[in-house]
């Protein structure tokens, strides 16, 4: 793999799943791939999750890791021609040369401004890496996709699923803020497979990127939605349409047990309790929300496996 | 030892100092004891020595470490069944069990607000660690207690003492600033020990919480309290009674080379020379301050070798 | 080597850019010299290429690196005698002496004020870790000199010259903000050399510091100053005798690529372009900056190398 900024960077997708669970099991299998090679973590954002399982699973792999705040230390500049006479310091050419000498793989954090569509679908900071740094990049979440979040979505129905095609239901829930769409977006194109039956629930004017939904069954009704659900991943986001807007924070909207039924909870975290979901689905088994948090370490672990096989 | 949250948690004193001091000859003795095993150390304040002694006493045992600054991420939530739609992100039950699936042992810093002693007693960031994550938690000081450093105030008194029965003088110190008794208390609590002779001098108005200091000799008149006196160890405390108060920054209890005499002079550092101390005395030869800093390492990594070999 | 303070600690310096450029084809050669010692890396500045070239080249020498971000921590006192009643919560004597506990060498990065020559010059933060520390001193950029940056630069030249005795050139450009004279300085200490033709232009009232710059070549007329010129070595500076005023900006001091014609063009980075630089001698093959910012690695390892060798 050349690199991992969108699920589509993922060739075999049922293998990887398959060997991520096997990797569950042995971790430290592959220690030896990642001997004297380097990952460069640079959030331009703020990161839990995201930040300690991806170091760890370099570290499974055997790698040093280096982690930068880009915002410690200065502006980077991303126009073409710019005369940098103001608050950039240093332009994204040379940064992202530069700190491909000191790094295998560089993985970049970088959230969208929810101001304007175009910018944000531009991808300026992750695609700016991909057009500059001359080694493999990883999306650590970039302004439309955070595909190893979806990656340890896909991990996680796998491991826990019975059926054959399980229905998969994503349900918007309402929050204080404006919030991206990458996660939203990555699900919706993971879950886009054969072996699962996919059903997107929210209140209209949330329509996601249509390029992405194409085909998805889309329902106003949430409760009709998730009529014999097998797994129900709940997400906030901002409009797509009225871009980074926040049109409803209808509370009717926030996934209780008695909606839930029987069906596992999914949501990537951070969660706001009692907003996005009530106390009641977190902490009943039925909550799937740590194992999957769990899984970001061997998604990551297997993007960076395959990425150091084919340097 | 499944947990190192006070002084109690660990169960044989006598032999952990001894053997904290015969490591600190071979500090690397235990190297593989820690292969493949993961310290997050998570800090919600500012630290110097514990960061880098309990980071370096970690990797001497041949651990991972992953550092965080908890409030260069988000607020975390620590109420029960709140409605979460205010400054707190993500709540306290998903952030401890989801940095456990990162972490093979969680080391927390987070000091006291110092303005309700009910809420810093009941010590909720560093027991909702305890109570929610799913591996062993070490205190690295919490709002009362801070367990690290008074074993190393053990075994730098352990190394230093020619006499069977020491005298220990805890002298309360002016500062600028209102600080915890976290310090205080631990050291307290490890010097109530048949071994050493205890003595508390402060002002009227500083008694230390009754229930740590109960049996302990406590005097008003420094003077008098540091006479024949081994070891006093310095430090400031605000008030416990009037909660979190400064009462007194009378320079008259400024510790004076003239006042010490003979005996070892302890703080457990940051000090403010010409506040707390003279430059007298942390400048002669009966300041120990620096073995004390040093052998932080060795407490930190007596504690991690006994939690790894619970593991 | 004892510390690398300032670049006459190096003392082979022909034979240390040597090996340099082997290390460059194995960088692992030495990763058992670091074993079991550890890099303490304390920046009271922001940083980016000095922080991943110094942690990877330690990293490749084996050690333990630990990076502390010091104004996150609190601030240090350096003045001698000092009643420390005011913001200053820690003496640099017991800082200096406790991080030496944990570290086995220290780098330092702590900027100029630019408002106080005297002040600047004596190199307060730098020279206190060397007073008071028990560990060898690294110099990541101090007040004065950034001797890491001119022993890259010196490794860079020595790789791309074809010439005995090549010609280099120091011409000043224009900045928006006032700017330290540490690159310009180093960078010059380590061109006065025998087998380099040192030039140096600027406008008048940039002089920089005449003990530095002794017998070294000034004109004020860039085009004069670049004819015949091998290297051009690009770089702002505030003035040194009206300190750290900004005293133009002259836009046509900016290198272009008319001006440079077929020299090498040399900048330690970041870099604002179309101000210090035009973009067409940044994207031109006749930029060497990335190569420049690749040797920082080799540069610091073999300072760490030496230092490792002589503990």
């Amino acid at each position: 793999m050349k690199k991992y900024t969108k699920i589509k960077d993922l060739s075999h997708l049922t293998e990887t799943i398959k060997e991520a669970i096997l990797l569950k099991m042995n971790p430290f299998e592959y220690s030896d791939l990642g001997k004297n090679k380097t990952l460069v973590m640079l959030f331009f954002n703020a990161s839990l999750r995201t930040r300690l399982s991806t170091e760890k699973a370099a570290k499974n792999l055997g790698m040093e890791v280096m982690v930068v705040n880009v915002n410690e230390a200065w502006q980077l500049e991303f126009g073409d021609g710019t005369i940098m006479n103001g608050n950039t310091s240093e332009h994204i050419k040379e940064a992202a040369q530069v700190i491909s000498q000191y790094a295998d793989i560089i993985a970049v954090r970088a959230f969208p401004g929810l101001t304007d569509k175009q910018t944000d679908a531009s991808e300026v900071v992750l695609n700016s890496f991909v057009k500059y740094a001359t080694v493999p990049i990883v999306n650590m979440e970039s302004a439309t996709a955070h595909p190893l979040q979806a990656l340890a979505d896909a991990i996680t129905i796998s491991e826990l699923t019975e059926k054959k095609r399980p229905k998969v239901v994503l349900s918007w829930a309402p929050h204080p803020k404006a919030l991206p769409q990458a996660v939203a977006n990555s699900f919706v194109e993971m879950m886009q497979h054969p072996e699962v039956d996919l059903t997107i629930t929210h209140p209209k004017g949330y329509a996601l990127n249509p390029e992405i939904t194409k085909g998805v069954s889309i329902n106003y009704n949430q409760e009709d939605a998730l009529k014999g659900a097998d797994f129900v991943y709940v997400k906030n986001w901002s409009s797509y349409n009225n871009y980074g807007k926040i049109l409803s924070q209808d509370p009717n909207w926030m996934m209780t047990q008695a909606k839930l039924g029987e069906a596992k909870f999914m949501h990537c975290l951070p969660v706001r309790r009692n907003v996005v979901v009530e106390d009641a689905v977190l902490d009943s088994k039925n909550s799937v929300v740590i194992a999957q948090a769990n899984n970001r370490t061997f998604a990551a672990q297997m993007v960076l496996k395959q990425i150091l096989e084919g340097l």
